[in-house]
């Protein structure tokens, strides 16, 4: 037999550890004698739809842990609309000889795996569909976390330490942080963690799973000015009124889509026209996505778990499945891979859950950040005399 | 004789490297027997005024160490308006018996120096005044680079690097990335660097010493969506019309500041808005200038090289100087530390020269990059198959 041959296809936004996933899968299917090539889409699955393949078997051993630490998705990534187009995937499959594959991504990528089997189903082929879970919001169901979200988590708990330690250096205004995560606030609860750099962490957390009360943020932000003189808050991207209305107004409506305007500028305006205190905004945005330099250890390492045992689930015969993270019960963190029916995942969003929020709504509790600790990792704990 | 007490005094917004100027300060205190301590005034010239100094001195060697890599100023910095008080500051200098005072910090602090040293010569007490640089900005006169300078740069250059990884996965906008600098483009420029990151780096840059024009902005945006699909622009926060007016809305003065809007969001809705395209506004400002893991590997060796320079000034008998940063001529990257008279730095803005920016005024020149270069260090280079 002459080999099977794996095809990845990147679903989304990248994060900073999808191309460890991509090596966790080229590396394994190098080591297994039934892989014959490791195929990337290039640009997602309309690379697949153009013919642009890259094969990525054939990169030496030191290019490949090269690849790993790359930003971005090395082979480029897709949100094109695929539904009316599984027939002709499924034929393009079959043209390539992909026997495997492999769509990376988040809960709308599952779907696409979902409706992918359902095409190869109807049309009667042998090839394998096994989801790998991708996404910095960490918003996929069934799993206890997605890669991609512990380096993100960790971009941005490390990031609003050291913006503690500048503003407290000299506490004359009220900064705003504002982190990517859409509905979810997975991220913007990790910041909570900063408070182990040494500065007290984050003032204030505002997550999109609670509604945004305008009165109550301006009085959070008085009693900082009153007791601290200037402080830091995080807001999610995703922030809304009780309503569902954006709290952002909207810059434009191209086509279909609605542009809106930043988050944590329009925080710190609120804090200068009402309050009368000197505001910033940061909004660090796809850098927190495409940092190098503040990935998360864990998260590397089981991206490229996440990876392997995507190949491995192939030549066990498995379709249709995602692989899944779970955690080991115990006071020692450690996980285990396991596979999960795509149909469990697809289009389904997971939020933070409500013992994660503390009861203001402005921060986390402790369980949060006993959960989300070790996704981060330990951070550097600065000296201060302040 | 019981030894000299040195008096540290930290003046404007943080640097990545202000603490290892400190922690150069306080190492090479310690290792003469001449100087008997070296204070922190809490933060800034209002800790020398209320009696809140911090004896660094007396730290042990492993706490030092740490210190060098903290974010923030360690012992608070200030932004006070000292007119008035520098003969109040000399009566609190001689009663703390303070030999030797370093305010550390930029244009604005060397003036600082040159007012003190008027004051202490006034009263004709024995005070020595030595400046020690510190900017991000880079806008200091009379040197080869601000300590501060390389780590925002590198900060920069690798983030802008990351994000082009970023946005050529899926190049469907255009992400402005606004950079810190007020009127001095020096960290927008090194943002050039991030194309030996292995996507081409930004596609524009726009600095301030430039006159803002808005149709040329347009019509270089369109040109990179008509050729690439999308791309990297990067923009200085101090960007200004031909007749100085900033290209943001003020949102609201109070008192005597003026706040104004971002300028990366007000770039990404003229591209949203006159080009009908997506685009994305990053700001990571403080985050730039706060970061630890991307500090330049140069700029932390010189700025604690400042620090024991301006300590052996000190020694040497010297008073009104700041320490300066000079390049060594030739092929090989090296710098020397002089001392420069305070009357030559104060309150000058040192900008980009000509030479340095393109002609199109919206990106830099090849000599700027073999300037800014060693200053940054090596970039990471990332694999990519796009």
């Amino acid at each position: 037999m002459a080999g099977k041959n794996i095809l990845v296809m990147h679903g989304g936004g990248p994060t900073a550890v999808i191309n460890a996933s991509l090596y966790g899968i080229v590396a394994e299917g190098k080591a297994h004698s039934e892989i014959a090539h490791v195929y990337g889409a290039h640009g997602g699955p309309s690379g697949l739809m153009n013919g642009t393949l890259i094969d990525l078997s054939s990169m030496d051993d030191s290019e490949l842990v090269r690849l790993r630490d790359a930003p971005g998705s090395a082979i480029g990534t897709g949100r094109d609309a695929l539904a009316g187009h599984y027939p002709a995937m499924v034929e393009l499959l079959v043209k390539n000889k992909i026997d495997i594959v492999m769509p990376t991504g988040g809960n709308g990528t599952m779907n696409t795996c979902a409706l992918l089997q359902e095409a190869i189903n109807e049309a009667g082929v042998d090839i394998q569909v096994i989801g790998v879970p991708k996404t910095m919001d960490n918003d996929i169901a069934e799993i206890d976390h997605a890669p991609g979200y512990g380096s993100a988590a960790r971009y941005a708990a490390q990031s609003v330490g050291e913006v503690c330690c500048d503003v407290h250096s000299m506490p004359i205004h009220i900064v705003v942080v504002e982190v990517m995560g859409r509905a979810a606030g997975w991220v913007a609860a990790a910041t909570a963690l900063a408070e182990t750099c040494g500065q007290g962490g984050p003032d204030l957390i505002y997550m999109p799973e609670r509604a945004f009360d305008q009165d109550a943020f301006l009085a959070d932000c008085q009693r900082i000015i009153d007791t601290k003189g200037g402080g830091v808050v995080v807001a999610s991207e995703g922030l809304h009124y009780a309503d569902g209305t954006p709290i952002v107004e909207p810059v434009m409506e191209v086509e279909r889509a609605t542009y809106y305007g930043d988050v944590s500028s329009h925080l710190s305006n609120l804090i200068i026209k009402h309050l009368g205190y000197k505001a910033r905004s940061e909004k660090p945005g796809l850098l927190g996505r495409a940092s190098t330099a503040l990935r998360s250890e864990s998260d590397v390492r089981e991206a490229e778990e996440v990876g392997r045992a995507a190949v491995r689930a192939a030549l066990a015969g498995e379709t249709g499945k995602m692989v899944g993270i779970q955690r080991i019960p115990g006071d020692v963190y450690g996980i285990e891979t396991n596979l999960i029916d795509v149909e469990r995942v697809r289009m389904i969003e997971r939020l933070l859950p409500d013992t994660f929020i503390n009861e203001a709504g402005n921060g986390v509790t402790p369980e949060f950040k006993t959960w989300a600790a070790p996704l981060v990792g330990e951070l550097p704990r600065f000296v201060s005399f302040l």
